[in-house]
């Protein structure tokens, strides 16, 4: 069961609620989820008398554990999950765009793209220290370098960093550079990462594996939620089908449906969507009409040259054009919304 | 081999080459295409003489028959195709949108959409007589009943009539009811039909089997072409994959991929993509963004009651708000095309 | 509503209950299946009593229309359906091989592979006279000529000849030659082909589309069957999905699915769902281990030089290796299902 | 680059070249494989000299870096790669069979299964310790205590143990217990645990993801042979299609198919693909039959009442009957081996 507090509730209810929880040795987890207090008592076992628990003052709703999705399910959690860094808000109001390159190569390339991301007004960059790759012969990312670049061009520019962790024991290593932790979309099913990250205070952006079904990526959601970091960013990136002509196969109605059964806000990478560059601005504007809180965007001074995906990296000019769209794009939709609606 | 004529190619160099065609007995067969004429040669056997074919006067270019896409192909036609209607285009500069029920059910029903429809300023009438079912147990349409209709519509409203054909001996009859013909997806590969219909002359609407491939699609519509019917219209409505949310997985990215190919227009059809009515409308603005020339929407004056395909049909309501919405977005997109771009 | 009449039902029942149904102006066609009679009812739209219906002498079942299949369903009849040939059964205990080029393509080629096929025991010659392709520029077969090349093999060899009709139109002159009637994968939901040969008095033969469910291919057999055709036999061929390394994926856990849910037999195409030759020989054993009741395979005197599908037929030595194999396994097997089993 | 010896290559010629290497300062890492020894040179980034290294005595073989397979391939090990525990092979010459519970639940349960398994005549054991369950709230496994209890099922058995490792920080306890270390399908692209397994001297399972395709099935193979682990056995599982009457679509091409291209052994798991009790046997033998060189079976004493994946065990008399059928079979592919072929 899982006890969701009324917004106002004030510490006297919860440290009650707690002591009964106590006094009758049932596990309970805390959770702080939008401006909520929700109790996890879903690692019990035995049987617990949910009109007891509803009996206590501050105390909302008792859910009981047959859903599928719990803490990720807006029947839990009604309003939108924003996730908060300084100077942005994921999920809130204006989607954001997040850009940079697939792998951080150099000081000198983590910084031009840096620069070039920042001259956009954006505030987040993304870059791969540690690449997960179908070859061993392939690019295997600077890795812990890598991680300390990222820390420079931070330094230099004052944007936030996203970048990806593959394996539980480097999670110190990367939360200490990293504004935000990425699990790739080939992790998406490493319940034992998920966990881990589930245990750092930092948002994480998870991606859908190429091979999930929508309640599959809910569910890894909720393993994050459910260790208690309740500040997970989903994110689209494409499913393997038959379509040869893309690498991948965007699934842009993901989009709306997940917005109908999570609070969490969902980002689109038309990058490795797509596999190619030709296709990243009509799948962004794509995306964001049907509603993505944010892109991902892969942008390289020089694509040819990249060490990694570099068919689908966008070269400065490209992606100019790009955030000029995006922000035309932006500001309609902001007018849109102020419009009256024909009902 | 395929000879393309000069766009101002008069019509004594025609004949001269015609009559050389027919001196050699060569096999031809003339296309008009975009104000273009085309003469087919591809149905020979043996090798013909490019360098001759070359030198005659009004002679644009030769192909050789190793591209897989030919008279499909912007290598073959620049500019993009546009179908004429009287009062419409459909890939012109400004999308248009298709709509109307599943199936005609009865004069009553037909009508009261159509009045509808023609209430949004729209000029094309959807509405299926001849309804391909996965069960012989399920509603089969009104067939040549449903044709009637449809042409009772027409008359009352001047909306002009799309409607699917399912067999080769069916396309007479339907051709005296419709403007446009549809082949369905579960005909894409039906290679009778699409020959059969391009020797109609009316435009084709050529729908994405939920499993072809854009090569595949392509040349499905390379089938109708090389009979000499070049007003095919294509149309993306979704793609079988392990997707359990949605009916189909709409896949938006052959919009922009096909279009740097063909010449054709391509519109979305999200009703059938998603199958849910409450992805309509962010799939719509969607398709849009990506660069859709077209949508293809099911209505229905009350879904729930409706012969087929309940799920997936707006109310008016819900009809009214999406196009209102559609009209907002299209005043924008036509503005930001003035805007002078970053680079 | 379907009638199910008890196996001796004696001829004054069948009688009296078709009185009943023309007094009521019930509209109904009788259906010949396994030596039962069978009254299908479904068409009507009004509401029957089945209460009236089952108190008729000699009717066993009545099967109200809730049921997704019918007359394919092992609910309407438990016994194995055995399609009869004079000297071949299809369905029955042995497994049946069905051999010969994908295409027509010479007198001499048809009659060299009819002799080879002859030579190797078998009865039943496969050989394409209309080719469904998917370019307009690739061989289309020989058509109404194949035919007549195929009549002159059944001439000479006695082999009985299976071959694909792809239109409504064209099939009087098919069933002319043909003894079993394909309907290729391209065509399983041409649904007015399937009703159309569901009126011919032969055996079909239906091949999964590439991207059907075990569901949508049973009620394709369900229309052919509706019409009064209750000789299908299914054949599975490869399902389109991610896999590269051979043109479909086979999938043969549907082989002993299908047969839990219908009594109708079905086969393995292994030549179009690998498409390599390599893999014929290891994938039709697999097909006969998983229980397939037969095997369709692709032979040609000399596969580099064939009009179509070159990488995959055998050569003549390749087709006697696996006919040795089969025959020494099907022994086995003959033998093994006279052994007791541990339980 | 990798440097392949001759079979005979003496120590001698081995220091040789290690000398020189070392003098030149060119990282190396040197792997045993199949009685022979290779020389990994393919992680620096120089430019080498094949020439000069193809000179030195013992030299079979320079195989440079642009193969997508190199320790994986047969063109590079010829000879089918064996496991060898001490009483049993996999990859020789009789395909061996892998049996045991999804989870392991409670001591009672897996000596009762162990025994069973024992009974037939097998001898590995597989049982989950730790379950990667796609939602946190299903049993995920009794972890540390449920290899505890396999080590206990070992030593009154003496069969060996497969189970699974999720996580790098866990291989050495799993080591403890397992003889072989299963890699599972949702991990197949976590290639920390591929590498960090790579260095465990113990042989490894390695499950093909759902969504891989053999290129990238092979290339995690190639991780972990390219850490210097060399025992690798490859599990096709089935793979995410649309089909729904299983769980999954079991890929039996892909068993001949890569027996072309690799040494290593490949053994197939129906439990999982099919997902169903009842298409286990007829999915066993077809795998057999397609040359698969073992299976992995779940069996549980009571399988409605099992933790995890209920519908997909055997219970022992349908376990039985399963391995009656294998026995005779292998008896029948024992004799068909020696016959001669028709050519």
């Amino acid at each position: 069961m899982i006890i969701l507090l009324e917004k106002k509730a004030q510490k006297v209810c919860y440290d009650e609620i707690i002591a009964f929880l106590q006094k009758e040795k049932i596990n309970y987890r805390p959770i702080h989820a939008n401006e909520r207090i929700v109790i996890d008592l879903s690692r019990n076992v035995r049987v617990l008398d949910r009109e007891k628990l509803l009996s206590f003052d501050g105390v909302d709703k008792v859910f009981t554990d047959t859903e599928p999705y719990r803490l990720v399910s807006r029947n839990f959690i009604e309003e939108n999950t924003i996730i908060e860094l300084d100077l942005v808000q994921i999920g809130g109001e204006t989607p954001i765009v997040i850009a940079g390159p697939c792998s951080v190569e150099s000081e000198e390339q983590i910084l031009e793209i840096a620069l070039l991301v920042k001259a956009q007004g954006l505030q987040i960059l993304r870059g791969g220290a540690f690449k997960p790759r179908t070859s061993p012969y392939s690019f295997q990312g600077l890795r812990e370098r890598g991680l300390e670049l990222l820390g420079k061009a931070r330094e230099e520019t004052g944007l936030y960093i996203i970048t990806e962790v593959v394996d539980t024991k480097d999670i110190p290593m990367v939360a200490q550079y990293a504004d935000i932790l990425q699990v790739g979309s080939r992790n998406m099913r490493n319940y034992e990462l998920l966990k881990a990250v589930g245990r750092v205070n930092k948002p994480i952006l998870l991606k859908r594996s190429m091979s999930a079904t929508m309640k599959e990526f809910l569910l890894s959601a909720e393993y994050v939620m459910s260790e208690g970091n309740t500040q997970v960013i989903l994110c689209e990136r494409g499913i393997r089908t038959f379509d040869d002509f893309s690498r991948n196969t965007l699934d842009l109605a993901i989009v709306p449906a997940t917005q109908k059964i999570t609070h969490l806000p969902i980002i689109v990478d038309p990058s490795h969507a797509t596999g190619r560059a030709d296709l990243i601005e009509p799948m962004s504007m794509a995306a964001l009409a049907a509603g993505a809180q944010g892109l991902m965007i892969e942008v390289h001074p020089n694509p040819p040259k990249s060490f990694s995906d570099a068919d689908q990296a966008l070269d400065p000019k490209q992606f100019a054009n790009l955030m000029h769209r995006i922000n035309h794009y932006l500001e309609w939709q902001k007018a849109y919304a102020k419009t009256p609606h024909a009902y």
